[in-house]
């Protein structure tokens, strides 16, 4: 947890009609369209007519907002007006209802047209883009809206939420349209918003700029707050050492590397001067050492050469370290059954590798934000399993003990975070894949809604329930990787459309410290160790003491799709992206429990008609599970269940393979078979012995919670795992 | 067709900053939140402390207004701000900003609170609802928003769009509020919008309303338009009696029935006078008389003496003649696998016959609008089959032609269309059910995106692939049936969420004469009959004269999807609703041809994992077919194919049953395995004897076109095949 602890959590500011008071982690300042095509001469804006003057006034003013809220560590969100090249997203109206006033004199070239500083309007046209004193840093948000309102057309009410932003600091052109209408929009979604007055201007300021702030104001604030930008300044001046952003003077001798690699620590490490280089190396002793303590990490680790000669690349092409993409530096690993272009994916069944041209979707992503690649990492032969002891290249063990299993499908990735010796892993979760093992490493295992990160590149296991999953220190990084790598890919016939309708409100103010949660019912929590009952009901009365609700929900839809998963035929679907004869070909050089698992899905011999009378019984399991989430007063905000029931030995999973892991997925099959997104979390560990009933072993073993939620909740599901994990001590 | 010739196709009024012009088919009224809570003393905005004089001051011209646009025969739509009793749309900002003021003496009952109109700005409360002065007529839209804005979380922009509104007129209170956020947000979704001065006020008008009018008109346009309420008053006055509605004096002697069946002149008589039991009494002459011509039209007819009985309660119910609900006495058919209480559903195999207790959904709603049913009508066995030769309650043929088939499987709902003997009939379609037997009998076939009307209470066929479909005289029928039966159904496990999100702008303006439209290439024509290809020929040429580009489109994921449904193992899913054995057990009992197609179906032994492959290519071609609409500049707007390939007679059939009607689907198996909607359309007659080669057969028969779009874009094709058929002379 990098929990800033002397960081005031909540600033308060003058304004009108009163103090706009607003969480710091919770707040992002919202610059809307600062673009050349608006503020400069030879513009769209100067084109229709627009008073240059007039707009301009507000450059200064919201460069001095920008770079106090970047210093005090906001999520900063820009946005640019325009149309794709074709105008397609282009209402004929905007297009030429100003254009053809009788007697036009005004406006005289329409979007699309040339000006000089390109076609007008048009994404990827230099007019487009904006001024070069506001010019965005990487990883802060760019949002591209065709209308007026910043919310039409666009994903920022989804990226505003996946970051769990409740309160908006508003600025940016013209103050009568662009700047009102998002507001009016943002306030209708439930955003806390304040206007900077300096900070917005239009052309028309002396009939239209005083009505419109005064609008939003009125009546004790109809749709927000508006204040001056100096008391802002004022408050967040303070914040900028604390929080550890760009200091004025960078230290004169670079930091060395502290260990954590969580990625908002190295983030500000690299700020303050840290080399990749220098993290590289001692990374390298790290790995080394825990090769004696745990040989089956790793299916392949990049040289230390090389990754020295990445770190190197990085440093060059990026010598701003006021302008570091978010993930500079930033080590990873990646699961053998996600294509890396020049490396074999082996998916733990090296008679299967292929050597891949193109590496997968997701690891191009990170790769493009400054991550750096350490290596692919073990896991159930072609990730069927959640217990990390199906492979050919070794059974990894848990980090927190070598007779105690790693879990899996994908082992080498939790224990390559757990161990420390990456910063996030790049996984997938068919049934469990990416939550169990996190659940027995103590860190954090992320399933977002499937079809939101590319699965393109990735060998299937069961292709239609297939996920990308995030191994990550804790809930902050795993949203960050998540926001970084998702993306609708059109290539990818299960992903999600790109902007969806949300139907929830941003819960903020009082609901943002109260949460609806429900839990399995007892009888579905007997298959748990008593020690993981135990567990499980300090989590109860931990989620109670932070704002958390019990509320009763029906558990039966998530009991029948978990046992459909297991006992259907959806398994049937594992070997539908496999030719046929394959397992027959293959039957002497795969790991004996895989074939046996094979062996009884085509000893089965499911039916067609068995697989539509499944996908009916999955269809109508959804809908009363989606009736579960909070769409009513009766519904709730998550399911939290234990991540699994018990945590085995290897040596019990070696002696009963089959059952030992079925037992596993008890509170996780479900997840895809019903579209739910789903995160694990720590809480806690307990004693060895405690779970052995032997005295005398010792250590602990880390317990872990997942929070299920519907689809596409994912913003919901996190903040509230995110404010669980920060109420476990760290030495729980 | 009932294009009116006499009325203006488009009214223009003076407005600022120029002219307001607008097609009158494609324009809406948009009377916003007049409801007691806002306008009345004891009132949520009196409680806030808004000055109630200034906003009632709109009362009277929007009555005004609102009488005139009904007169004129405008679409309706009314708003209303409120919450659902738990408050769980109502974010916690909006509920506690004003409220929380400091020293706040103003704000003094926050949403929820109980007022003596009841609690305050909840739905189902008598202050939450609209003034008695402006109270909503039956079949005007009401529409529930939750925030200022009327687009956020409603399903307003989908109900404009299937209605082609692309202008609307805009009044209602607040001013500065619901209005002016409401019209910023129309015009970005591409409407034009021009609002009405007087009929809008604010409780703050003397600071607000002169800026906030200013600002949608300013700069030529910036929103919109805005006008007085007098030359909208003059310009739609003389429209009220050439549009035949509401005449101040009724005529002394009611009319009769002019045998025109179409929903919208069936409105008009009824509002001129019309008894709908003056309409039974001719219906039944028809009906009986067309017993002797075809027989097997009817698995179920209600007595005359029902008819009449439920014609006279309907007439007793809605005695006011100007507030009747738009089915009003409208009568319509079922097919035979839609449940209607007390009935039996036979799916036209009688051994299968079930009496339900309850109707379906969509039945429900049709009765709910007021409208008539006259009985169940005739379909292939168990909806299966194109070609309406496969019952034991006899063949059909064309309306057109009694050597020639109808079609199947919906066989007697096209029919009793056909023939006149209902004005629409609910049908089903599954692999072009309803499509293909709407093209053999000269009327319009709808099958909407599927999960869009509920499938609940319906025999179902394939039931993830099973669709209603509205079988309808005209394509403004088909569109206002659509529009009365849709709404998410939470209990039909494949109904599509209520409120999606539409990435297209409406297209308006300069676009409006113009779309995109796409053809199979020849070699995929090459099935069809000679006259066939002439026909569709014509029709290419045809879209071509009232403004469609011919856009090249690949055609390859319609022809794969089309073949998945018939060769691969999509057809198991009929049996997957039936009970194990069950074609064992009936095999003496059932139509010879559906056992032999069923013994195809089981002697295939499709596994579940081919049936797996097949979802996975499914998914594939969903994903390709989605890319060849208009997302981009190469994409299209509507995919145009002849609705069959040929016309058989019924001997043909019964000769080669299972071949002959694989073929009638070739152009429409593909769209329910790719969530199209489509919509067969007339497209003028053709010479028997063209198709037979015999210079002796007398007489013509039906060629019909069929519009497809992807998912949800049911408005866009709607809208252009109602434009093919207002160009389609009768004659044709």
């Amino acid at each position: 947890m990098a929990l800033v602890k002397d960081v005031p959590a909540v600033v308060s500011i003058d304004a009108k009609p009163y103090a706009f008071t607003f969480p710091l982690k919770h707040t992002a300042l919202l610059v809307i369209d600062m673009q050349r095509d608006f503020l400069l001469a030879k513009g769209f804006g100067e084109i229709q007519g627009g008073n240059l003057e007039a707009v301009q006034a507000s450059i200064a003013p919201t460069k001095k907002l920008l770079e106090a809220c970047r210093s005090a560590g906001l999520t900063i969100f820009h946005t640019r007006e325009g149309h794709v090249p074709d105008l397609s997203d282009c209402p004929s109206s905007k297009l030429i209802r100003q254009g053809a006033a009788p007697n036009n004199t005004q406006h005289k070239l329409t979007i699309g047209e040339r000006g000089e500083m390109g076609r007008l309007l048009v994404r990827g046209e230099y007019g487009h883009d904006i001024i070069d004193e506001l010019k965005p840093l990487p990883g802060e948000v760019v949002i591209d809206k065709p209308g007026k309102g910043t919310f039409w057309n666009t994903t920022i009410l989804h990226k505003l939420k996946a970051r769990a932003i409740t309160h908006l600091i508003v600025s940016g052109v013209t103050t009568e349209c662009c700047f009102a209408t998002s507001i009016r929009e943002a306030n209708d979604r439930g955003f806390e918003c304040c206007g900077i007055e300096e900070a917005t201007s239009g052309y028309n300021d002396a009939n239209f700029k005083c009505a419109t702030l005064d609008m939003i104001h009125w009546s004790q604030g109809l749709f927000g707050f508006i204040a001056s930008l100096q008391p802002l300044l004022d408050a967040l001046a303070p914040l900028v050492d604390s929080r550890g952003h760009a200091q004025s003077t960078p230290p004169q001798t670079p930091p060395g590397f502290d260990g954590d690699l969580s990625i908002s620590s190295l983030q500000k490490a690299y700020k303050n001067g840290l080399s990749p280089v220098t993290l590289v190396e001692t990374l390298y002793n790290k790995i080394e050492a825990y090769q004696k303590i745990d040989p089956a990490v790793w299916i392949h680790l990049e040289s230390k050469d090389n990754v020295l000669e990445a770190a190197k690349a990085l440093a060059a092409k990026y010598t701003d370290r006021t302008a570091l993409p978010p993930l500079f530096g930033v080590p990873f690993s990646v699961k053998d059954s996600i294509d890396v272009a020049g490396l074999p994916t082996t998916t733990a069944c090296p008679p299967l590798a292929h050597i891949p041209s193109a590496s997968a979707v997701v690891y191009e992503k990170v790769i493009a934000e400054g991550a750096l690649f350490i290596g692919k990492t073990n896991l159930d032969q072609l990730a069927t399993g959640l217990t990390g002891c199906r492979s050919p290249y070794g059974i990894t063990h848990s980090v927190f003990h070598k007779d105690y299993i790693s879990g899996g499908s994908s082992s080498g990735n939790a224990v390559s975070v757990g161990a420390n010796l990456v910063s996030f892993s790049l996984a997938t979760d068919t049934a469990g894949s990416g939550r169990v093992p996190a659940g027995f490493n103590g860190i954090c295992g992320y399933k977002p809604t499937r079809g939101l990160i590319s699965f393109r590149g990735v060998t299937p296991a069961c292709l239609s329930l297939d996920c990308i999953a995030i191994s990550a220190k804790n809930v902050k990084d795993a949203r960050t990787v998540w926001q970084l790598t998702e993306g609708y890919d059109v290539e990818d016939s299960y992903a999600k459309p790109p902007i969806a309708f949300e139907r929830h409100v941003n819960s903020i103010g009082p609901q943002a410290t109260s949460f609806k949660f429900s839990i399995p019912p007892p009888e579905a929590l007997e298959i748990c160790s008593h020690v993981h009952r135990r567990m499980f009901n300090e989590t109860v009365k931990r989620l109670q003491a932070i704002g958390g609700t019990l509320t009763p929900a029906d558990w039966s839809p998530f009991k029948k799709a978990g046992e459909l998963l297991y006992d259907g035929t959806f398994v049937s679907e594992r070997l539908a992206s496999l030719p046929d004869n394959w397992l027959e070909k293959n039957r002497n050089i795969l790991h004996p429990v895989i074939v046996e698992l094979m062996d009884n899905v085509v000893k089965r011999q499911s039916t067609a008609v068995q697989a539509y009378r499944d996908l009916q019984a999955k269809a109508l399991y959804t809908r009363q599970a989606e009736k579960v989430f909070a769409y009513s007063a009766t519904g709730t905000d998550v399911i939290v269940v234990p991540t699994t029931p018990t945590h085995w030995k290897i040596s019990e999973v070696l002696a009963d393979p089959i059952r030992k892991n079925s037992i596993l997925g008890e509170y996780t099959h479900c997840g895809n078979v019903l579209d739910l997104c789903g995160v694990a979390v720590p809480a806690g560990t307990y004693p060895v012995a405690e779970l052995s009933g032997n005295k005398e072993d010792e250590g602990v073993l880390p317990f872990s919670v997942t929070f299920l939620g519907g689809s596409r909740m994912d913003a919901t599901v996190l903040e509230i795992a995110r404010r669980f994990e920060e109420s476990v001590p760290s030495s729980a």
